[in-house]
């Protein structure tokens, strides 16, 4: 299969070296850094540099670009990609980008599919790219109009391939107010658990509960600040009901309410524990049945 | 060395393996739940039952309970330690314990030492302890009066031999201060975070923000109650704080002001780099070292 990687950072170059591990796929690349194209090449990661003029060669254009920067690139070269191709993107909110270039793309001939890797680390770049990132992790599809079975077939087998653990199929809709919490609020309650000022002394006064906490702080701030401004409402929901949240723990403290406090702890363990016990439930189902669930995605539409 | 463990939970569990596996110390052990303090003795954990009648002959007491049943504990068995023995507490805060009970042994002629072990696991119990749990762990002392130089240095390279990889020493004040956010803060986020409805939806959403920001929500809150309550001004000071902050990337974002957003965003990528930079460099200077600064502590007063 001719592969098409458009950006060559944390999640491209991870593709691209993911994809390059298969047999049988030719993968060429593009990234706006000339240098990082050029290392790509030189490391054997891709074949060539994924001029336009390729563009109506390849089976799959997979693009791990901003959000904004996926729908300009697509935008412009819509009548460049091959009729009955197929173009993912990677980006992190899904309702904007699929909005737009799905009903494009469907105009155009090809056919665009909103796509979410589940996977990152807390740095960036081409030189932190690894073509195991994706081990295990959950691939996210978000297309508006239904995929047919075939069509759902080859794609979940493709990412597979690169190790995906899972295919999840939903609408860009719920995707986007899912991972407001999921992804989204956790790197906004990081970022601001690690700027109290006592963080400045807890050497020696910490464990894991300080590491897991601030790990994701280190974020990439101008991908996040627009992933945050086009999900802006569904962001605002969580941060606002967490805020929420904490003034119950901080009231039951101030008033010294020990059947109050206790009580909102055991119901963050109890949630806690059955969010353990339904992955445990699945990674055993999962076991028994031989993944047959995954090998055909889940279609929540 | 004949050693005492009063409460054999994760915490004394674990200090009681970790004290057997170093040759030549004997280990008696008690707890309030009789058939743990029997499983300790059957696997070989404990040589006996911590008995009141045999305080007085041992060197060193490790108390591993919550901080009014340790004060409970220690006051009621004034004349039985041995006189110029020493007792160390393994508390979560350190002020109402220290000031409490390090008068009242000197006036009984034995020392107590107020201590936090900062290790722990979101487990809690005899079967998920372990005698590694210390390894390169912190373990922080906070005396009121000054340890000399000869106590300092036995008492460090007694917890040294237990694995632990550095020993603070600060007063109880500073201590229950930073503690309020280095621990107490991250679990009341985790619990608060861990509770948003979205949770429920969150499976194939989610990569690793979310299992790090979640862990610690699997918490004691018997425990953590108490805790919270006993340093109730500090940790209300940094849920205050925390909120405040949150509140900045909410408003930013709701008024969809970029600038504001990335730069608090930098912000917290660049006190993350700063601790991160700050823990490396601790680490490189102690392997140059070969540990002396810790061989000896360091004496914060």
């Amino acid at each position: 299969m001719r592969i098409g990687i458009v950006g060559l950072g944390l999640i491209g170059g991870s593709m691209a070296k993911a994809c390059g591990h298969v047999e049988g796929n030719e993968v060429y690349g593009w990234d706006i850094d000339m240098s990082v194209t050029g290392r790509a090449i030189d490391e054997g990661v891709i074949r060539g540099i994924l001029e336009d003029s390729l563009l109506g060669t390849m089976d799959l254009v997979i693009i791990a670009l901003y959000p904004k920067d996926t729908i300009e690139y697509v935008t412009k070269r819509g009548d460049l990609f091959r009729k009955g191709g197929m173009v993912v993107d990677c980006g992190g909110i899904k309702e904007l980008v699929c909005d737009t270039l799905e009903p494009f793309a469907k105009g155009k001939g090809f056919r665009f599919l909103g796509g979410h890797p589940m996977a990152g680390i807390e740095y960036s770049g081409f030189d932190h790219s690894k073509w195991t990132l994706f081990k295990n992790a959950s691939m996210i599809l978000t297309p508006i109009e239904k995929l047919g079975d075939p069509e759902l077939v080859w794609v979940s087998d493709f990412f597979r391939s690169l190790g995906f653990g899972a295919i999840k199929v939903t609408t860009p809709q719920a995707h986007d107010r899912i991972i407001a919490y999921s992804s989204q609020l956790a790197h906004v309650v990081s970022s601001a658990f690690v700027k109290s000022p006592s963080a400045l002394e807890h050497k020696g006064f910490s464990a894991g509960s300080f590491r897991d906490l601030t790990r994701v702080a280190r974020l990439n701030e101008h991908m996040w600040t627009e992933l945050f401004l086009e999900n802006k409402d569904n962001l605002l929901h969580e941060i606002d009901s967490m805020i929420g949240r904490l003034v119950e723990y901080r009231d039951a403290l101030e008033s010294e309410d020990k059947v109050m406090l206790k009580s909102l702890l055991r119901e963050g363990r109890e949630r806690k524990e059955l969010l353990d016990a339904r992955q445990q439930a699945t990674v055993q189902q999962e076991q028994a049945t031989g993944h047959q669930e995954q090998a055909t995605g889940h279609q929540e539409q």
